[in-house]
């Protein structure tokens, strides 16, 4: 490798040149540095350096707890929002779209429903230069609005289920903000559906909370637990709320998805009833699931390291750079056309389905040291370096954005080899993050064993565990739970570790383990 | 044709059995009926029902002037993004989202357009249950908003030009609505860009509205005349602003997308400078471009008839159906199946690089009839009937949507057939939708002569012209022509007929000819 264009072409390069080593489009202005925060040193300086680095975000601060989601962070949106609406339309579902205000009226409806949101609301109270005669709340999600029409749509069991989707926009007056994380507003897609019994509500609850889960794993690269929530911490009109937690790189929990089965609730509060097969009319059964821009959060904290950004290939908008070294322009021109041609081949290659996305970093005036390190800190998982001594050779040199070393690889069958490494990272990078899960899930069989465990110095900086207890599904002991600084994150569906015993707090017999943890 | 098993079924259905006529979606509780008034008695009213009938959308009534989209509309939607969305990306945009609210004064600070956008504005005043020290506006369009993030993130010249678009939802407290026309809320991709120089900027406004108007002909089978807004109908906080122009079956206009050169207006109220390659400050020149819902109420006014919705095959959810026809649970066993392998063969066909999405209706209990009805109501472009007697012939019988009659065609090469049908068909609408566009555009010498091709009778009921006319960019002009309830509908930027010629209001001479109608 010391022979390697590409080596030298880091030793001449290794950082901008002066007044050139801005990219395009990030804030000019903002006299930050391009360092990022080592994660050991302070995990939450990380965070934001990393999307700062990666170009991936930023807060708007002219609008509370708003943020902008800049091209790079939607561009791995769009490849979320395809995915999951590719899975969704398989289940069945079909896309729509409702109204962003709501009149607050709604909202008072479901008695549960409203305490739960009524903190959280924007509210709109002039229109066209006049007060309106009642306010309109814009949307922090629409079982309500979507009840109102389901009851208008809805008349015989044969317009059952009805299996609705909307990606849309939501806001939710947030105090404590945090980008992707937490924020005023916010993308997600909210699913809404009617069924004619509490089992295929149940089953259409639990089907899409498997949708979520495969989607963390086989996608995002991030395990998840598949539980149910406790009573206090359901969504605002739930019966029942179901989720999938990820341990993020701190051992902080971070809930990356929720379905909600809703019961009667909503279908009552609104009105919504069908005419059974025996011809009774009846209240239908519903439920609402959901995922946000929250998930990319999830991502980042997931694999990223203390270089910025690490994206596991099927979700990075450019999977390849290509990165020509040249010292002359009769280098350049023989380099650039050997890329441009690797970059077509490399095109032709599909990782799920999808063609590769490959560019050709052949910007003038930014040395090669320069440009991996741009496109590091946005997470491109490969890039290959390739100079005249490369080419001479007959080779490229490869480097893994998860991987320390280097690779030269032969040009001949290079495409299939890079494919080939790509699927191995979206693999690993899976593999390490559930290593990381089952490490720092640990038992605990008291109360001062959980204390102990959550002492907080040692969370937020890498120390969190998601702890394993026997706890009572009872508000009392969520609170207790909360005097820790954690939360009942949920009572897992499967691979609870053992069987029944005592709840650590009130000595009754319960069924099985709770998740414990820190959170988001 | 009269010894197919299609025909028969024809006959034995024709409508619905009792208590199964009713679609799965459709409101049930409205109590309208199934007809659709004839676009000669009452074009207003054909087009409510067209979007009834066709299950696109319902006016939200509990939400002032808004709507919910429904699936089937919801699908129109996004064939027609995911269309424009790769234009956009192929001429170098990407993708952001930004802030939903803006404070309120950042629209006061560009002063034409707070006068323009002010009468509209839904106004934010509560959140999380306080009162807020600044309102925030909920955005009508996000010039504004977006410009205060270009200012942060555009230095120099390097940074330019800076290519934006968002998909997004907007308000505006619209007093007279109507689905899809004009809504408070709509649904648009607004597209924002800043540039070194007013010739770049320029050329930036002229290449979109040259995308909108390629996608209005070869995807919506619209044909649009592409021309300047006067000043007095330019985009408030716009230099000039463009538009394609279409006209509807009715003969009215619709201006179905616009494209502004905002010179350096939001540039300086948002101060966004840049350091151009003299080493000097300098403002940027500015774009912004957009086309929204709207169109879909375009496209079901260009091409829909007395039975329903007509889509031109390239923005169909469904490009072709196939009805079944049995009497007997042999035959239903014996057409299905060959049915199936039919619709697999069609998916393998693409039109315009989009595999044919296609669907058998196999409900039980609705008859033949019915089911056409169903889905000629819905627009889907072609239907394949296929019964024993057609199995055994080797044929099926189609009927295009837009055709009258039906045709046998035999099994043999039938996929590569209806590809050719539905490529016809799409060539078809455009055709005809060129010629009423042609035989409907008049030349008017005089005021009068004007007035009375606009005589109020006349119009929305068919007799709708495009008067083409000398006529001087000026308010006053303007403002006489909205005495005949017609408007200036743009200055074309080719084909205007002929030359110079004197101003047929104030007989000043002026270059070209404009458009002068009624419109939405």
């Amino acid at each position: 490798m010391s022979q390697s264009d590409s080596d030298k072409g880091k030793q001449q390069g290794g950082g901008a040149r002066a007044g050139e080593g801005r990219s395009a489009g990030r804030p000019a202005t903002s006299g930050q540095s391009d360092k990022i925060t080592a994660r050991t040193e302070d995990f939450a300086a990380w965070y934001q350096d990393v999307i700062r680095q990666g170009d991936l975000a930023e807060a708007a601060e002219v609008v509370k707890g708003a943020m902008v989601i800049k091209p790079h962070g939607y561009a791995i949106w769009e490849k979320i929002q395809a995915d999951l609406d590719r899975r969704f339309k398989e289940t069945g579902h079909k896309n729509a779209y409702f109204p962003l205000l709501i009149p607050e009226s709604f909202l008072r409806r479901e008695a549960e429903h409203v305490e739960g949101f009524s903190p959280e609301l924007a509210v709109v109270t002039i229109g066209g230069g006049k007060t309106l005669e009642e306010p309109y709340v814009i949307r922090p999600t629409s079982e309500t609005i979507i009840g109102h029409f389901f009851a208008r749509w809805i008349e015989s069991w044969r317009d059952l289920p009805l299996l609705i989707n909307q990606w849309a926009n939501v806001v939710r007056w947030e105090l404590r903000t945090r980008l992707f994380l937490r924020t005023t507003e916010f993308l997600w897609q909210e699913g809404h559906t009617a069924h004619a019994t509490a089992e295929e509500a149940r089953a259409e609850t639990l089907r899409m909370l498997g949708v979520y889960a495969d989607f963390a794993e086989s996608v995002m690269a991030m395990p998840v637990i598949q539980g149910r929530k406790t009573q206090a911490e359901k969504f605002a009109g739930a019966v029942h709320s179901f989720a999938i937690e990820a341990m993020m790189q701190n051992g902080l929990a971070l809930q990356a998805g929720t379905s909600h089965d809703l019961g009667q609730n909503f279908g009552k509060a609104f009105n919504v009833r069908f005419q059974n097969k025996d011809k009774e009319l009846d209240y239908v059964w519903q439920t609402s699931w959901g995922v946000s821009t929250r998930l990319i959060g999830g991502l980042i904290m997931s694999h990223s390291d203390d270089q910025g950004l690490v994206l596991p290939p099927r979700l990075a908008p450019i999977h390849v750079v290509i990165v020509p070294i040249y010292r002359s322009d009769e280098e350049r021109a023989a380099v650039l056309e050997q890329a441009q041609r690797l970059a077509t081949d490399l095109r032709a290659q599909r990782l799920a389905g999808q063609a590769l996305s490959v560019e050709v970093d052949d910007r003038e005036g930014y040395k090669p040291g320069f440009k991996y390190f741009h496109w590091e800190q946005r997470g491109v998982p490969l890039r290959l370096e390739l100079g005249p001594r490369d080419l001479a050779a007959g080779q490229a040199v490869c480097k893994r954005r998860d991987a320390a070393a280097k690779q030269t690889l032969p040009l001949a069958g290079l495409p299939e080899r890079v494919l080939a490494e790509l699927e191995a990272m979206q693999r690993e990078l899976l593999d390490r993050a559930r290593q990381r899960l089952r490490e720092h899930t640990v038992l605990a069989n008291s109360f001062e064993e959980l204390a102990a465990i959550l002492e907080p110095a040692s969370a937020e900086q890498g120390g969190g565990k998601f702890v394993m207890v026997h706890l009572k599904d009872d508000a009392a002991c969520d609170a207790k739970i909360k005097e820790l600084k954690a939360s009942v994150r949920c009572l897992p569906l499967v691979d609870a570790h053992d069987g029944p015993g005592k709840c650590i707090i009130t000595g009754e017999p319960v069924a099985q383990r709770a998740v414990v943890a820190k959170a988001y």
